[in-house]
């Protein structure tokens, strides 16, 4: 995988000289810690979610991120607004459909914006996704699918029926098209101890693609450098406060060596 | 108080083992911090104001967390609907009458919750909890009821005008239903120093009811956790951002010894 | 600039003595940041953007922020209330112009506010505060002014424009309205590396006017005070994360003998 390295380092170097800005409408509770993500990768970030200003933001960005986790109606109106403006301008559009199959209207929201926005890649979790393919009812006790070989084939079926590339995180994250899928084994337990991890690695991927399009090589680059900042984040940490402290240091200090040492990407 | 530190450390190995997830309508400046401790103390956060997936959140949560720190009009019909399912349901509901007294859309938005949800237990500072009873033109200078046993007296008085338990934190919380009453002395001054912590604790309070159905006993064991937690920040603390870091790692990795050694509960 | 030092411990005291109630209307992504840094220099933080409570949130405060960072049409119209509230009480009232520039929303907005509310001060970047005076036809790639002399000269233009104050932050923030300018050296590049620390120093402008009503010596004073706390958390910082929270604890805990010796405040 040492090619697969090399475009990583590349992106990752990429990002901090170009600094792109990622324009996130993002929930409530997470719009503080992704902006700091995205500010520690080297990226710029821009937060609204008024339907008045959606097509001139996506205008001066270079990605934009949808992100479901606090929803109002209105807030869907100006996310299919932004997408399309994003599509106009050929800038990646990511999706996070977070508490997709908790709630109707999270899993009819996410719903919509595929079928109305061109979205580039879908970062979720196993049972959101799922929920999103509309495979709920056929595979129960999503979050237990721990054979990778199983979830890599259910998350193909998943990017195929929605349609787009999805990079789905568990255990080892599944990134895939179709036809091209990479595995990441990075990651450490304290990171779902921190809420908006998940949303917080939507962001980068939102950077990533801001600098490479190819789209799975793209977000399995950040799945890798988030997983393994939180790896080493997790060696000093005292608790989930100190984790998500040291988090944001390694994103932003992280070097070539360790990301050449420490990034687990494969293919399946 | 043997047996209620033997409690309390059952509910807190209990919420660790459940996971419960804990719904709450909270305000903006706090939502991040409060899922952060929900998660910290093993607890699963979900956060929401849509009315539209109020009574579907409601259907899935083992607890709901009214605030109404930051308001709108249209949050208290969020919370109202959200309210009446958990009641339908059998779960617990916790409000927090932030800044009651201040404005009267806040005292009104906390009277009307109280009105038409059935509130399991009332979270608020002596202030607020004198405004929501309508003590406030009686008593004068609130903050300075320094005197724990007249307050005591005031804070049965409250539960008894709302018609439900309260938690009362102050110098030293009193927990009450009118017949059982719980005080408890833990905390730190620099819990002052940081915004949000009684919204905090209010999310606590939900987490213990989830696992255990005495209530003033529940409330009064998340509020001396956390403020023993507090305690335990301080010791290194080098000010108010190094101490809520540390209290979230204690919340996280706070022993059945040290629960033991610091929770300081007792009976008026 | 001995006098100038003298003023700023005054005001530092006093606000850690009278804790004023500093009223912010501020965007959702730095809520919680914006709280924390006022409680951490010993002010009282009250957020919120209901229109309903707008006027009587203003009649008990000492300073009213309004902050266009996340903006709905709506807030703006709370924003206006809020501001001739605090007009008719005779509090300061500092805007911060998030974004102007960037979208026409913004701009247009930061407008309405200076036309229909008397802003104490405008705290801003440079393009920003050109953007709203109506120069970003004239001055091309603005935030590369770093000719302090020249930005100087274009600061004064752009009070005299809009007729009011500005405090315009850079390399060298430039406080003036006018006839008295003052310029700040101090700062640190990681304070780029964190969301927020703009509209932060913007509601610390407003705890020193609530107790300074020498507009431009008060807004000086803040900008040193935070610029320096950011030079001696960067000291010991690995990244962006914990330099934040050192930030924080510095802000909490500085001592009238670092002022004296670390704040870079001068004539021009």
């Amino acid at each position: 995988m040492k090619q697969f390295v090399d475009g990583l380092v590349l992106d990752m170097l990429e990002i901090r000289r170009r600094r792109p800005l990622v324009f996130s409408m993002t929930n409530f509770v997470v719009m503080n810690e992704t902006a700091n993500a995205l500010l520690a990768v080297g990226a710029s970030p821009v937060m609204s979610d008024a339907i008045e200003e959606a097509v001139e933001m996506a205008g001066i960005s270079s990605a934009l991120v949808l992100n479901i986790g606090t929803l109002y109606p209105r807030s869907v109106d100006s996310m299919v607004e932004a997408g399309r403006a994003a599509n106009r301008k050929g800038i990646p559009v990511v999706l996070d459909p977070v508490g997709a199959g908790a709630t109707r209207l999270r899993t009819d929201s996410a719903r919509r914006i595929l079928s109305e926005v061109d979205v580039t890649i879908l970062r979720a979790n196993q049972g959101e996704a799922m929920a999103v393919a509309g495979l709920e009812s056929r595979v129960r006790g999503v979050d237990s699918v721990d054979d990778i070989g199983e979830f890599t084939d259910i998350a193909i079926r998943i990017a195929e029926g929605i349609g787009c590339p999805v990079a789905v995180t568990g255990r080892t994250d599944v990134i895939t098209d179709g036809s091209q899928t990479w595995l990441c084994d990075n990651g450490h337990p304290l990171l779902q101890a921190v809420t908006g991890t998940g949303c917080t690695v939507t962001a980068l991927v939102g950077a990533f693609l801001a600098v490479n399009p190819d789209v799975t090589r793209a977000a399995a680059g950040a799945l890798g450098l988030f997983g393994m900042c939180g790896e080493l984040a997790a060696q000093g940490a005292r608790g989930p406060g100190s984790f998500e402290i040291a988090l944001r240091d390694f994103l932003w200090s992280v070097e070539e060596e360790q990301v050449r040492a420490g990034v687990k990407v494969r293919r399946p």
